[in-house]
């Protein structure tokens, strides 16, 4: 199996999982810019903005926004999230299974997010992982 | 008139109109990382993540797809692009009526990119629009 994010779709792969869906599963990003930098993939295989049909895209959105939303919720106590897709190698894609980016930020944590793209690293990524699927859970449908 | 996407909409403010529909607009940034930096902005007012329905996110990502094509067809030749949602001042909203960023990206412009994030122009900016424009026109349903 030649793409990581079908491995872990498929559970050849580990990751952790923040949601799932029919259609949609949710990972930590195992080289995370901040504390619950998440990505969203669609469970079936396109590469980019190219070959993604557009409500797959819209798919991707709506959980990204609950997932930004649990982050404000939850533990984490973000303040806001960065949100994004990079289509293409050329805007920094590095895996080529179209995903969207959910990383969440803090007031005043410009410094620490600029590290976080050097060392790229959670010390407790499982509890990381808990505190987000708990906070989903307990978001309004 | 406080929120300079409302005056925008509203045709109070000036802005180089890449695409337009009932619920939607589309402009040049006035402050572009790289050229063809384009908002995506739906024209009633919410501010983030946290009071935008789902249907309007997934609204503001069909169009920004179609202007990422939009831009890899077009005389920008991008090789891909970068897709963002900046949710709160945290994670860099610097005008809160929430908006979508499509930036076009070409094979081995990092630094380019670099500098763009601190000079911010276009030397033509009423071109760039057009290009923009026509390429939309152009490309399938």
């Amino acid at each position: 199996m030649s793409c990581v994010f079908c491995a872990i779709v498929s559970g050849e792969a580990p990751g952790i999982r923040v949601y799932e869906d029919d259609d949609y599963l949710a990972i930590l990003d195992i080289r995370p810019i901040v504390r619950g930098h998440t990505l969203v993939v669609p469970k079936r295989h396109t590469v980019d903005l190219t070959d993604t049909p557009a409500e797959t895209i819209a798919g991707l959105v709506r959980i990204g926004q609950r997932i930004g939303l649990a982050a404000r919720a939850s533990e984490l106590k973000a303040d806001g999230n960065n949100i994004a897709i990079n289509d293409g190698k050329a805007a920094f894609q590095s895996v080529f299974h179209i995903h969207l980016h959910v990383a969440p930020r803090h007031s005043g944590d410009k410094l620490s997010f600029a590290k976080g793209l050097v060392v790229r690293r959670d010390p407790d990524r499982e509890e990381t992982g808990r505190i987000l699927r708990d906070a989903l859970a307990g978001l309004p449908d």
